[in-house]
């Protein structure tokens, strides 16, 4: 147990190495050897958990996909909120989110592998769905197409920022988009009660600090 | 004046050939002799206009913020509307836009020429001043946020469905980023006069065939 525990740690380390490396260097620019250097391993032990750069990069790719401290809550509109403002605490401060963008957006990577955006348009639209059974959105909403949107105008806010830095961080611009949006998504009654301070995302999913 | 007109031609010809070449390959991936085949010009001509490939890539990046083909309208928020249209149906049509895109994601190039989002925030912003002067928008609204959050939602539609296609064009997804948007931007009263119909864009900028 200890050593499979040990064996879990090392594989974690590796992943988060390697999506710092992808971060840093794009999908081609990304070495094995940079990558077991800032994971502190030999190629050998690298090679025991991920058989290639392609299988840590598709690793990256599915490990972005989180909710990771996202609760029910009373409102499944407030869930949605809460997805969006965890991920924009997250970008900044996990390399496997700052990877999986930059993979998003490298087209080498994206012809080999894919990105994580199909999933995440999915996770969107399911909670979408459910709002509008619960009565939370408005009558006309379609979930897949505003789930589109909403996947893809956080991921332009997060692209901008890193090249056109404004003084705000990714938290404060995601909080404007989502106030921008959910006009068009929840009935008023709903829509006053949605909590979208900037502060949300440190509260729902606190990480350590920028690395 | 006859050679003067040629000379024009040729480096519009040039410029037309870089953007093709830096949209398909990247900036490294962009040589000079590539560039050159495609405008079906020597080296020496190609020089006599540009002196280099930073020198292309930059004149690429200032030809791709443009408002060509859109009018003043009655409601400022429609040239809005019409900006965000016109360059939905430019993107995929015309070589320069595309190259744009792809030079603002490539942290190579960023880094040489910075990106033309920037400027697209200005433009946009100025429209949103003007049109909350003339009183069209509600009196909350942050012209320079919201500018921003209208541009780089933009930007990430046409990322995406440039990734995960879906069946429908740029032109449809971003009339229905502008419908999910401009609740949050028009007074009720402006809001519905404006014409967000997906064939809008090919009305005011007829551009070619995709090249």
């Amino acid at each position: 147990m200890a050593s499979q525990t040990r064996g879990a740690r090392s594989r974690q380390h590796l992943l988060d190495a390697a999506a710092s490396v992808f971060r840093d260097y794009g999908y081609e620019g990304a070495s094995i050897s940079e990558i077991t250097k800032r994971a502190g391993l030999t190629k050998g032990a690298a090679y025991f958990h991920f058989s290639s750069k392609e299988a840590l990069a598709r690793s990256v790719l599915e490990e972005a996909v989180t909710t990771d401290g996202v609760v029910p809550q009373t409102l499944k509109l407030q869930e949605l909120v809460d997805i969006a403002m965890a991920l924009a605490h997250r970008l900044p401060r996990e390399p496997v989110q700052a990877a999986a963008l930059r993979l998003a957006v490298d087209s080498t990577a994206c012809r080999l592998l894919g990105t994580a955006w199909p999933e995440w348009i999915r996770v969107v639209t399911e909670v979408l769905e459910e709002a509008k059974r619960r009565g939370e959105t408005l009558p006309h909403l379609d979930p897949p197409q505003t789930g589109r949107v909403l996947m893809s105008a956080w991921t332009g806010m997060s692209l901008v920022l890193d090249e056109v830095p404004n003084g705000e961080d990714l938290e404060h611009h995601i909080a404007s988009l989502l106030d921008h949006l959910l006009p068009s998504i929840a009935v008023p009654a709903v829509l006053a009660r949605l909590d979208t301070a900037p502060g949300r995302g440190a509260r729902i999913a606190p990480v350590g600090p920028v690395s």
